[in-house]
């Protein structure tokens, strides 16, 4: 008698994966950084609070291609969260190669020299406190130094199934 | 003439960055296990997709009392991705003390001993990969190893300012 596989295959296990958080809706953020090299930018919707106080959170970076190469050895950078206003941005940050902090977009530099986008959130100044090895992800987990921005009416913005909503009254659960 | 300080006051960072986070919505899990001492479960909302190939996910935990002390140093444990049928669940899981595992709640357990709730998504197996701590929390990697359950046509689950929501139509933005 064969012994049953203790583990799902590792093709279908992607792929149930995949399915699994394509129903998983998350908050949106745009990171940017400046390691040198000009301003990067992109669009994450892994970014979670840790700890209050202090104040930390965390994100991934599935690829380190790209903008993503120079957010992955950043030692400080912005997290932007968005609002149902910024649709245009989570978009602009999102396309690979997409023209970004072009002069006809509303940005500016902390005085610290991250690059500042003007959003309908607040933007979170962040120190690197760890960098994790996960498969071919990074696990950033970084302390928040400095907050500006956010209106406090702004409704929020949430991705789920390649799609950008927001909540309200009309979305509130039983 | 008085050097401008460098960061925001503790306190008030704080409070800046729970305003920021307040409006940073979420998808919701829970997360079981059982270390030996009985079936543990919490309601978390800062389970993320860190990579699909191969299946790794992320989570912090804030406390490490009651039942999140045996969630941080369980080896396995399963994350029960909601759907907005789920909403009981959600309830009884995030508060401290309440009753969970009761004769009344429809419940298993895996074939390697982990809880299982009966609920709308899918249920995840873990293993954990890394415990990296960010100060008083935790921040988990853990390789997804088995998923089971989750119809694909459920409506997602999502946390906001203390409350559930889920996502259709109504919430799509232009």
């Amino acid at each position: 008698m064969t012994a049953q596989p203790e583990t799902t295959p590792a093709t279908s296990m992607t792929d149930d994966f995949k399915a699994a958080f394509g129903n998983h809706p998350a908050g949106v953020a745009i990171i940017t950084a400046d390691i040198g090299t000009g301003p990067v930018g992109i669009t994450a919707s892994s970014v979670a609070s840790v700890s209050a106080a202090p104040p930390i959170l965390a994100f991934s970076l599935a690829s380190q291609a790209g903008s993503a190469a120079a957010i992955a050895v950043a030692d400080t950078f912005v997290v932007h969260l968005l609002t149902g206003d910024d649709v245009e941005l989570a978009k602009i940050f999102a396309r690979p190669g997409s023209e970004r902090f072009t002069d006809a977009m509303d940005w500016t530099r902390l005085a610290t020299g991250e690059p500042l986008l003007a959003h309908g959130g607040h933007a979170l100044r962040c120190s690197v406190l760890s960098r994790t090895t996960a498969g071919s992800s990074l696990l950033v987990a970084a302390a928040v130094v400095e907050v500006s921005g956010g209106a406090t009416d702004s409704a929020p913005m949430v991705y789920h199934r390649r799609t950008f909503h927001t909540l309200g009254d009309h979305s509130k659960l039983p």
